[in-house]
């Protein structure tokens, strides 16, 4: 039976979501947790691949499952068998047809700076320390620019070949999540390699007063990633929200 | 010259704030700091002496220190020599007779519960995991009792001799920080050892039903530690706000 999770995973000690050889990765670690649990192996797909360093808050996986435990119990039985920076809080019998990449709607990253001029022990790994004053409403501002249907090859990473590099952003905003963080939240149908981090880079570059709302939609029309800011670390990037159409997998992190 | 810092430390990599023989500390780190940056041996006085696990948000440590180095680049100077969990972030001259432990007029430790009821892996080492419903209410009307000056002999764990077990409470409250985050929160002229950890192991007791307000006022009277709730682990406790009296070293936490 197919079956989809909903999970949450802290990113610092893994490269990522997808399986590469001599590395640890926490689809590796998923499927490693299902083959002690259930007893077989199995391709576990994941709804976005994220880098090296990048956590998340709300993220859905789905695979063929062979076991007799009901959906209730089953993510207790797999973190029993998960390392504790892993977590899945949810599983759901679904459609034959259902994977969690390529059922997904929409999906919203959150990226998240600290903003301050001294480092704070409790953000290490988990948020980009910036120590420059960024000016929040031109980056507000700017962060407008790219809601809609674009082009964004100028805010795309080569190494993954796509058809289009048209996508469409439902919104992208940026906000004071607390007196020294500031929040980029861009959902979107789909995302270009890197994009998020691209977006947040170039934000900065607004927030700094060296790029205007004008420079960033002539940087959409450019077409170049050379124009646009530099991608920001990946230890400041979360998943935080997923839509597929379905209650029960339909979500966003509370924090 | 004495100085006094102000600093925030991520606990889980130390075995507390005091130096032990062949155990990483952080008083041992920030000596470490001082020797490199200053050139000479130290004692760094602490604030409080915070167990393995425990961490800081807002602390304050005074040492004597022999530099030329004016305070407005200390903080950075010891922050190169300083592993990225502990950041002092302000450096003030003061009385030769202060002393961030006797000068201390009073202490704020938060206590952080995850009551949830599925792990969550951002809160790993950062809050008590506590699946089972707690009753906020029930606690807060518990937590009003600890308040004043009181003997406290049935809330200390045995290990550090005392004159007197009395200390003042100036606030103990419990609220709601987030949908599945409680805090204790306790500020007092002193604490005695494992205190605030005994107060939420008790208050714990109070949010499952075990124990009533009118239980707690008797735990106190009786004066027996094995009266009260077991200690709440190190791992969810935080220092969080100081008070000396003084403008530039007087603050809290932000977060």
């Amino acid at each position: 039976m197919k079956k989809a999770f909903v999970l949450s995973y802290l990113g610092t000690a893994y490269h990522g979501w997808q399986r590469q050889a001599n590395t640890d990765t926490v689809q590796q670690r998923i499927e490693e947790a299902v083959l002690k649990v259930c007893g077989h192996s199995v391709y576990v797909s994941g709804c976005g691949r994220t880098d090296a360093g990048v956590h998340a808050r709300y993220y859905v996986a789905s695979a063929p499952l062979d076991t007799s435990i009901p959906d209730a119990r089953l993510p207790a039985a797999l973190n029993s068998a998960l390392p504790s920076d892993i977590v899945i809080s949810k599983a759901v019998t679904v459609d034959e047809q259902f994977d969690a990449r390529f059922s997904c709607i929409s999906k919203e990253y959150t990226y998240l700076i600290h903003n301050s001029r001294s480092r704070d022990p409790f953000y290490i790994d988990r948020a980009y320390f910036y120590p420059k004053p960024l000016d929040i409403d031109a980056m507000a501002s700017a962060a407008r620019i790219f809601a809609g249907k674009k082009d964004f090859a100028s805010l795309m990473s080569e190494g993954s070949p796509v058809k289009s590099t048209v996508r469409e952003i439902l919104y992208c905003t940026v906000t004071r999540t607390a007196r020294d963080v500031i929040a980029v939240r861009v959902r979107a149908d789909g995302f270009l390699y890197n994009m998020v981090r691209a977006i947040t880079g170039t934000l900065v570059y607004c927030g700094l007063g060296k790029l205007s709302p004008d420079d960033v939609a002539a940087i959409l029309a450019g077409r170049s990633r050379c124009d646009a800011g530099p991608n920001a670390p990946a230890h400041g990037l979360y998943m935080t929200a997923l839509t597929y159409g379905m209650e029960e997998l339909d979500g966003q992190s509370e924090h």
